[in-house]
């Protein structure tokens, strides 16, 4: 059975329980604490030397690690991928500026908020993240006003990448009501099938 | 023809010409100079909303952005990307921790000290790249202690990608002497056949 190693309120953890969930693959999850430095143990460095949450466990015991390389590694010949190269490209450019243009931002002020709860501590590294942070919303509602998903009119893991810390962005003190096209699209990933919340297992 | 908007000295767009060349497929250079705001005007954010280079313009008129997904477009079906989905999924692997974890505080250095040529004004921030950079170093050279190259013991897409920005790391002000495995991998890179150098077109 796939092991999947991860800290339950992290966004790129959520990721690769909402794809699991959605293809119906049964995994055995075990939880670190990054709080508690579990994630920098020699144990776990010798799964990720790069010391980060999620990786994921193959069933022959080989490990991959960043969240965005794990979904596609999942997906692959799946309907969540789409099999067209010029597709599947566009598909990784939009999780590459996932973790360029918009994790850096909207996921790092949500976790000193929301996570540790030291936003008074964060007041001015979390005001240098809120520029490039709407940049990254300015992007997606662009693309979003002209699209109902982010490549090939379907749903695929580039809407899982983003969805993941975009609909939670309020936790990280980023007003969403100014992107009507981003809630539309929130609600077009809610509402599909075997969808999971980030508070679920 | 292909066509890529490129800023020269950028090690992202290094990435691509270099691919390019040792695929041996021509492609037409349209330079853009992003000290001048020439990727944020209305035309060419209408080809990469997000404002950045590298772009690929492919020969049916259509764009993919973020250097490592056209990496990834460039090379699929060829030797510079493994066939096998695991072995392509780490090799996705390590593009991402490319952009999450190395270029933003390497390629962020190099830019501040040797092509804006503003060090003092940015002692501080660049004091703050210097561990986070170290750190991607350091992981590199714990894998690449045990290993030629960094998926599948072959040149990949991988080693393109990290090379970029990791063999002008001096230039963002990090020491590399103090990593014999990176230098012997560097090494191993520029023997590779068509190879150029980042000063090359």
């Amino acid at each position: 059975m796939l092991k999947l190693y991860q800290f339950f309120s992290s966004g790129n953890c959520y990721k690769i329980r909402l794809l699991l969930t959605q293809l119906e693959i049964p995994f055995e999850s075990v939880e670190l604490n990054i709080l508690k430095g579990e994630t920098r143990t020699p144990e776990f460095l010798s799964k990720n030397p790069n010391g980060r949450i999620p990786v994921l466990e193959t069933q022959s015991g080989q490990f991959i690690a960043e969240s965005n390389a794990i979904l596609f590694y999942l997906s692959e010949g799946t309907d969540f991928l789409p099999k067209d190269n010029f597709e599947k490209a566009k598909v990784l450019q939009w999780l590459f500026f996932e973790q360029y243009s918009h994790e850096p931002f909207i996921a790092t002020s949500r976790f000193w908020i929301s996570i540790l709860g030291k936003a008074e501590e964060y007041r001015d590294a979390l005001n240098q993240k809120r520029e490039p942070g709407y940049a990254a919303l300015d992007v997606m509602e662009k693309h979003l006003t002209n699209n109902d998903f982010f490549v090939g009119e379907r749903y695929t893991i580039a809407d899982i990448g983003l969805f993941a810390y975009t609909h939670v962005a309020d936790e990280g003190g980023f007003d969403l009501t100014k992107f009507p096209a981003i809630n539309g699209w929130i609600e077009r990933v809610k509402s599909q099938p075997r969808h999971i919340s980030i508070t679920q297992s």
